[in-house]
């Protein structure tokens, strides 16, 4: 190993330069104005690949950008490890924010200033790097290695799901490694081990048969705005429970070990609502922020709508009312099953005077990596050894899609080892990534391929 | 009075022509297209007061429309009623749909077809013609009568307000009768003695100070629109009472005379809930449907927005949600004490998690008078004779804003003698008027100017 980790340090220069020529390429995936350079980047992608040093690396063109793979299958016996990055970025508008042009990468006060630095060029760069160590200083990896660089994540990975659906030989493994997320704090060596799911719905509440005047007929007949009010009230309880019958039943608790991982992170609520300008935090009782944040499901509506909502006073009582509401999930909650408890749930909380239509909109499952599993033991060792301090757990609130269609269709583990940093300006302007993570990063990688060889 | 009476049926024929003549100006209020014809309308009106045998008639230009006015004041130590109408009408859209055309008004069925025919032409003439037979039978009137006829009812009856204020001497009155709402059904003669009031209020609650990923935060703040719902919701109790403190504090129930009354009606609750197609009508519990119409106070949001409200799914907590929710008040109730309520009690609805701001949009003044006032008394005695039948009394759950105004400037009683019916049409294609209730109507009306003379 200290002839990689040698060859890192010797090297992390060049390494800077490659990575600024990669960012040099304008490959915004929304739109079509960016096509050719969208096959551009699939090009450069795949000649780093081959220069690493990989024994397969192929162009897969899809219905929108290209996949770049790569593989190199020479340790048999030993688990192979699935690398998903993707190459394509976010648009660059309002380009005179920005206080360097976004596709001219400068170095500047140790960080990487350009559209696509730390989401996602940069953190899946280090990957690339790190099998080339190997390669140069030993001439092999200690594992299996194999690469998916899509060019769609920023515009949903619609390819992405195709091509995990019909190519799940090629890319079986024993677990996927993902830099696309952020560290905890800066030098703070963090894992995400865990994503919450989504459950979203839209439900409609119709009155009367048509909008009607307030004056004549306001207290006779069921107002379809107050009666949803009142059933969007009585989703939950006062202790911010979710009174759907049966919702938490799949809920897996947090372990002791989480629950103290947690609390290690010293969060500061304080800090947390000065941020937001909220005067309190409010959620389910009895959890803290962070566990409300990362192992709670939760309820809210994302958007209401019925009625008079110009300026003035029309005195209407509407014949219809809708909201978005979505709920959170997390494991090992079903997004369909919570779909189909909602609905004829929030059915019952209506009067007979008004009729309800629900409909599921969009789900997504919630997924979890225990703690002890070895792949995550591995990117733990391997971060501590690179970064020179304990590694930190976390989950995400969000849903990350493409992981749970990574877990869904290949059945290997997920390890979210992410460098970035939540303040480097992702999908913003003067998007950067920090020089130090970088180099960190590689050798975070390098410990972790040849961790998780050592594990069997 | 069997000289006025004769007098009545002997030129009925007469009157319809000159009705027609009325109808056939298209003195539409809205837009600025029809100003001519609303000053011949206005003309046209003052003409036929004259020809009634008014001593005084003048047309008053406005910032608006003509107000016309006339009077006689030949009867002192009687009392003094002023008669209210409006000349404009509703524009004609869709013209497609108007079997005979609006402005050309035609006799069939026993109806006249005309825009204008039943709101208010055809209302307003009933007086002009009742004062009329008087003149010419008699040669004078049994009290003093003044006419305040408008022409920007359909429009908001701006200029009336300001005319009000500033004519409050030369306007002084008894009573003031007006003549353009509807029986409560064909045949039946029915007089309106209430209206209900206006406080309408417009809501926002503020949770964190930008929009905020679902995912990321949900859970750990709160959410505006799930807040507004929840304090909505807590607005009125489960048998539909409103739980502002001291909201009802100053409601003058139902007298038994009144309850009989709106009981002897025989609404039908089912053939109600049937015409709005609702499988169940809901109101405040312990009251009838007219009861809660007419006599109780309500709460109905008119509109609520926030959030994503476009197609699909978007997973955003809002920083705002907002509402407009306004109270149908009775009777001694103040529109400002209750905005004054309202906006205390619901802000303690709100958590310290969210920032709320009320503010009062619009408010009206409720209007009862007495069924025992001697113009009430003396107005369903007339009916009573004209019609052959018991007077029903009615309220309006509405408030009609003009209403207020006279009762407020003038400090005089209001009847409201309605001649139309509700489904003649009025602002639609096809708009009629019964020609019997016409006849009835004049007869009606000339009653109770001698019955009301001789109350003193």
């Amino acid at each position: 190993m200290e002839k990689v980790t040698n060859y890192i340090l010797e090297n992390q220069d060049r390494y800077i330069e490659e990575l600024k020529d990669f960012l040099r390429i304008p490959s915004i995936s929304a739109g079509t104005e960016n096509k050719k350079d969208i096959q551009q980047c699939a090009s450069f992608v795949a000649d780093k690949l081959t220069a690493a040093g990989l024994s397969r690396v192929e162009i897969f063109q899809t219905e929108g950008h290209p996949i770049v793979y790569g593989e190199w299958l020479g340790a048999p016996g030993k688990p192979t490890v699935l690398i998903y990055g993707h190459y394509d970025v976010q648009p660059v508008d309002p380009l005179e924010l920005w206080n360097t042009p976004p596709f001219e990468p400068v170095v500047k006060d140790g960080k990487i200033w350009a559209r696509g630095a730390t989401d996602d060029k940069g953190q899946l760069f280090i990957h690339v790097k790190s099998v080339e160590a190997f390669f140069k200083s030993n001439g092999s990896l200690p594992l299996n290695v194999k690469f998916v660089l899509e060019g769609e994540e920023e515009i949903g990975s619609e390819s992405l799901a195709v091509f995990l659906k019909q190519n799940k030989d090629m890319l079986k493994c024993d677990a996927v490694l993902i830099s696309d997320t952020s560290l905890y704090a800066p030098g703070v060596p963090s894992i995400t081990y865990g994503l919450r799911g989504l459950c979203y719905m839209e439900v409609e509440v119709t009155g009367p048969d048509h909008d009607l005047h307030s004056g004549s007929f306001g207290g006779a007949v069921a107002n379809p705005i107050n009666i949803l009010a009142s059933m969007i009230a009585r989703l939950q309880d006062k202790k911010g429970k979710i009174t759907i019958p049966g919702f938490y039943e799949d809920v897996l608790p947090l372990s002791k070990k989480e629950k103290e991982s947690i609390k290690s992170l010293k969060f500061s609520e304080k800090a947390f609502a000065k941020e937001l300008k909220v005067a309190e935090l409010k959620g389910e009782e009895g959890y803290t922020t962070l566990e409300r944040l990362w192992a709670r499901p939760t309820l809210d509506c994302n958007g209401i709508w019925g009625g008079f909502t110009g300026t003035g006073a029309k005195t209407v009582i509407p014949s219809k009312a809708s909201a978005k509401i979505s709920m959170r999930l997390v494991p090992n909650q079903d997004p369909k099953k919570i779909a189909k408890m909602f609905t004829s749930y929030f059915k019952t909380l209506a009067p007979k005077s008004v009729k309800v239509n629900v409909k599921a909109l969009h789900g997504g499952y919630p997924v979890v990596v225990p703690l002890e599993h070895k792949v995550i033991v591995a990117a733990s060792e391997a971060m501590e050894k690179a970064f020179g301090k304990k590694t930190v757990y976390m989950r995400e609130g969000g849903s990350i899609p493409i992981v749970v269609d990574f877990v869904k269709n290949l059945k290997a583990p997920a390890v979210l080892m992410g460098f970035g940093l939540d303040s480097e300006n992702l999908h913003s302007p003067n998007e950067h990534f920090d020089l130090n993570h970088f180099r960190l990063g590689i050798l975070s990688s390098s410990y972790f391929l040849e961790g998780l060889s050592q594990k069997g």
